[in-house]
């Protein structure tokens, strides 16, 4: 199965952008008659038969909906300070969205390497991890947010904040697969390469946060920013599958 | 704290290599009476003071032994197909190795893209990762083996395959954070782009495999890979910790 995605992309019809035209007609020689998936990232998974297989404007009838494709069990934000080194921060985002996640929040921390994010080139990695895994939800990636801006912004959930110190709060750090309550939307926080200041673990704390671990391995920040995700995956794992 | 590695190294003394003396003496600019660490690779991490800063040839007086440092309350080896694109698979081995893991079997299977595996190539990522992550212990890099002959290799615990199709045992497909039992030594077999052939699937299971899923996501080779070793660690992960 081939994806394509338009955020636009409704019935009865579409015209799919130049761009992936070209790669439907010239690269996968797709022609008329032949039948596409298409997503609007929203969730919604369009079967589709092309109409008119014109390179630059490649025209496609919607046939069949499936709407709520692959909708994951659990509600995933991470906020995650972007790496100085930007493929790893862009590998996370590819990885992340292969796993499974709702948002991604760039955070801008007082021991951030990196001021600057570009929210562009980020989204076209998740884009494409979004066809290559065949997903129908497009996770959502916002603007470098400052850390207490987003420590402030309500959050209808658990939300965790991961830090590699001893515990400040009185009750210690709690392991994150233990932590998460199955079916609750979760925000996690991972701090920079050099961890977050104690000022900010105290903010977060002071506002509902629950600091974790995620072992006692030490971890890069896109990797604990991974393991996470993983982690919430299994917290909110099938029993038993076939 | 700065980790240097040297499978020989051993008390009382230690003559650190060209490279490592340089980046010691020339990029740390490291002197005489000050402290680095060492390891075998072997679960030694030594404390030493460097009695000579001579950048080609540093050497250190080992004042200081811990055995066993950090060693993995788990057993795990990791038979994955080398992905098509080589960086793929030495992102997998750096995460791994962060992450935690025993031994990486490069498989060779029917559907493989890569025939050849250079695993002097791979053991730098797997050394630079652990030096990163401070580990005393350095996960093993076997050579190529194709699947038959892994198969065959007497493994002391439980073995598991993971794959996209249909299971084809009765009893179907184990979640792996469900099937594995904590402190039994595991080994999962992650297959190729174009999945195992239900031959190597079949042969698998008729030697004590266990078919398992890793959820519902369609996950690239070295997501399937990392995701299981994140699994593995969550299995055998500490009931509360601080």
């Amino acid at each position: 199965m081939q994806l394509f995605y338009d955020p636009d992309a409704a019935p009865p019809r579409h015209t799919l952008g130049e761009e992936e035209s070209k790669h439907c007609v010239r690269v996968l020689r797709l022609g008329r008659g032949d039948t596409l998936h298409l997503t609007d990232g929203r969730g919604n998974l369009y079967r589709c038969c092309i109409t008119d297989d014109d390179p630059k404007h490649c025209t496609v009838r919607i046939d069949d909906v499936q709407s709520g494709f692959g909708k994951l069990p659990y509600s995933l934000t991470m906020a995650v300070a972007p790496t100085k080194n930007t493929e790893r921060f862009e590998w996370f985002l590819e990885k992340a969205t292969e796993v499974g996640i709702d948002a991604i929040v760039p955070l801008g921390t007082e021991h951030s390497e990196r001021r600057i994010f570009r929210t562009e080139r980020g989204g076209k990695v998740i884009t494409a991890a979004m066809k290559q895994s065949l997903k129908a939800y497009r996770p959502e990636l916002r603007e470098l947010t400052p850390f207490r801006e987003e420590v402030l912004r309500p959050f209808p959930g658990q939300r965790f904040i991961a830090h590699c110190g001893a515990a400040h709060a009185p009750e210690g750090k709690a392991y994150l697969p233990q932590a998460v309550q199955a079916g609750t939307p979760v925000e996690i926080f991972i701090g920079p390469e050099g961890d977050f200041s104690p000022a900010e673990i105290d903010f977060a704390l002071a506002h509902g946060f629950r600091e974790i671990t995620l072992g006692d391995q030490r971890l890069r920040t896109e990797t604990a920013a991974l393991t996470a995700v993983v982690m919430v995956s299994v917290a909110n794992g099938p029993k038993q599958t076939n």
